[in-house]
């Protein structure tokens, strides 16, 4: 009955998961406006050059720059004014040697211009008459036609994380609508005979279900569908179906562990049965998550987390994310924003394991203090106070009160 | 016709606006299972300890301390074993002086023992005792009840973002409902009579509409409700109309004017005709933002941003998203997650103005340089390939190349 596991480092464990996962692309067609946060399925080129007609960058007369050369305050040119650049539409004259027209910030550059001077550096004394106070360069405060892309070219890789400024970018080339990977679905079910629904009154000896919530917030907040099958019994029939009709409906299936050893190995068990080549890691060399199992079946991820709720939700970011991200294509996760924090206190650590530490973050006169939070790891509310979490790497035996350290804000 | 503005430094600005503010609180109740990233609109007391019952951390055997006292491999205590604790119910047998019973971990303690020993220090050698090779201080593997948090305690504060770990705090205590405050409605008006809607395909002098879209998704990833009101054209009755209608029906009204300078004076004053104060702040002491205008009628919050892309969505960044937390009540918005990287190139910049440069992130071998991207701010695929970005403080007038900075993630 004691529980022996050959436990492995998170990110060999995490390695070997990924390097038996069959990724099939699939991707749908979304309004670009609801697209915030879903990853590209496909690349997308410029149908044409942006801006599509050079512009002014300012407010201000278009001119030939060459009728500007030798201007000065003391010495100004003399250009005729022939007219106005109206917004958003071409104007209806060119620019000859020695003319220039009032054309203001965006406004379609005429022809026979090639540069715009500031308003603020010339004088209109008579109406049909401009005082130029100041040389300017061939294309000075003029944007080029494709300056910001030319046709035909990659704006936008796929596998590409919208944020708004690809949004915009979207719109600006007037993709509406846009190719995106599906969201990956994630089957969460929570077993454990002493697990009840959090909206019933526990009696002695029973829990609120906790996990089925915190991972799905997780999954959500990974780009992902989390689908919650509720909480099953610890009994193998029970956990062969539900497990079983998980990993035909969804692409990747959670769960959470009853407590006990039996209930755990029950979990390894069921993925066992559920197809090749199953069960890849049992037993994680990570405080808090060290019974974490991992595994394949049928090319579909299948993730065993701990019951404990702060070791659920600690390896859920560890482990699930990471699947979520490989499934919707995500070209690069982008660096892992994170703080620098001057550690309050010495903080042991058994070498050869990783931990991981609730850390409260307390401003300070030079940037954060970083103030471990202690608790047994069954304790959801410890989370809650944590700003962040410190990682100390397994070949660390602890980290000195003082030292500058990373943390990974929740 | 030059625009002559009084430039102010942007945190200035943002108090200017804030001070004037009017705040009615106003929430709504929502399921916990769908409260990810909402804000408590009021405190939250636990109605029981947590957990509710001494419980297990491990798998062994529930015992009195007192019993195992002197134990040792080389002399165990020998305990007959009473019975096992069941999971999810309460055992019915208690524990008295040199008992000791099977318990799992999560489960409930037996009446009269005040400690467990691990599985893994005991050997079973005949089925109804159990040897113990070491000895366990009174407490040791028992969470005790209300070790997580004591009954009536304050474990969310009002104005909390909900993170997984505070969903999954709330369902332990059996909040399937919870009290959030709404979320903010955001008027997103686009003007400029050069501006077309993005499904269009643009003549000459034309461009279609980014902001009213990079905007909406900025104010999305903040927590409040984007409600477009289109393109207005550059007409004060236009204008006056649309704005008046999003004043009456929003929170915070936002737009972003034309290009020109007499568009830009154009949404001054239809906010002034809106309200009390009205406009506060015209001209910002930032590049790019600078014609950005803040002010407050009856209450609301009112900003227009300028047309370029990239000046409106970084200045959405810095004076939507504020304006939202005051709304919602955030308590703190906690600490900014940045990334410090090495400058590659020397950036100079006007003593006394606040710069955002785009920054494109190039792992190396000692952390992360950080490459600046240099395009008119009128380039919206400029924000498209930056990681982030790095703000040059009012008080530099430069960075020099290899020193370290501090990123603001995109």
């Amino acid at each position: 009955m004691p529980e022996f596991l050959t436990l492995i480092p998170p990110e060999q464990a995490l390695e070997r998961l990924l390097e038996h996962l069959q990724v099939i692309p699939s991707s749908e067609i979304v309004a670009t406006s609801d697209a915030l946060q879903r990853v590209t399925a496909a690349e997308v080129r410029a149908p044409h050059p942006l801006p599509e007609f050079a512009r002014s960058t300012v407010d201000g007369f278009a001119l030939r720059a060459v009728d500007t050369y030798g201007a000065a305050e003391s010495l100004p040119a003399y250009l005729p004014l022939v007219g106005e650049v109206p917004m958003g539409a071409a104007p209806d004259f060119s620019i000859s040697a020695v003319q220039c027209a009032l054309i203001h910030t965006g406004g379609m550059l005429p022809a026979g211009a090639n540069a715009v001077i500031m308003v603020e550096y010339t004088q209109t004394s008579r109406n049909d008459e401009v005082e130029i106070l100041r040389s300017v360069a061939v294309g000075e405060n003029v944007l080029q036609i494709g300056e910001d892309v030319s046709a035909n070219q990659v704006v936008i890789p796929s596998g590409t994380l919208l944020r708004p400024a690809e949004i915009g970018g979207l719109m600006a080339l007037g993709f509406v609508q846009i190719a995106v990977a599906k969201r990956p679905r994630v089957a969460i079910i929570s077993s454990g005979d002493e697990v009840i629904p959090p909206e019933q009154s526990p009696s002695p000896g029973q829990v609120r279900d906790i996990n089925s919530y915190t991972i799905s917030a997780v999954v959500k907040r990974a780009g992902a569908i989390p689908v919650p099958y509720g909480i099953i019994s610890d009994q193998l029939t029970a956990m062969d179906t539900a497990v079983a009709r998980a990993h035909r409906e969804c692409d990747i299936v959670v769960v959470t562990a009853g407590s006990s050893a039996s209930a755990r190995d029950l979990t390894a068990n069921v993925f066992d049965r559920l197809g090749k080549p199953g069960v890849l890691v049992h037993g994680i060399n990570t405080r808090p998550g060290k019974p974490t199992i991992l595994g394949v079946c049928e090319g579909k991820a299948v993730i065993g987390l701990p019951g404990n709720p702060v070791s659920a939700l600690v390896n859920a970011s560890i482990f699930i994310t990471p699947v979520i991200n490989i499934l919707t294509g995500l070209r690069q996760t982008g660096p892992q924003p994170f703080l620098p924090a001057r550690l309050t206190l010495n903080l042991a650590s058994q070498a050869g394991r990783e931990d991981w530490i609730p850390i409260k973050l307390i401003p300070s006169e030079d940037g954060y203090q970083a103030e471990p939070i202690f608790g047994k790891s069954n304790l959801i509310f410890t989370l809650a106070a944590a700003d962040g979490l410190l990682r100390i790497p397994p070949d660390a035996n602890g980290v000195s009160a003082g030292e500058q350290v990373d943390i990974i804000l929740l």
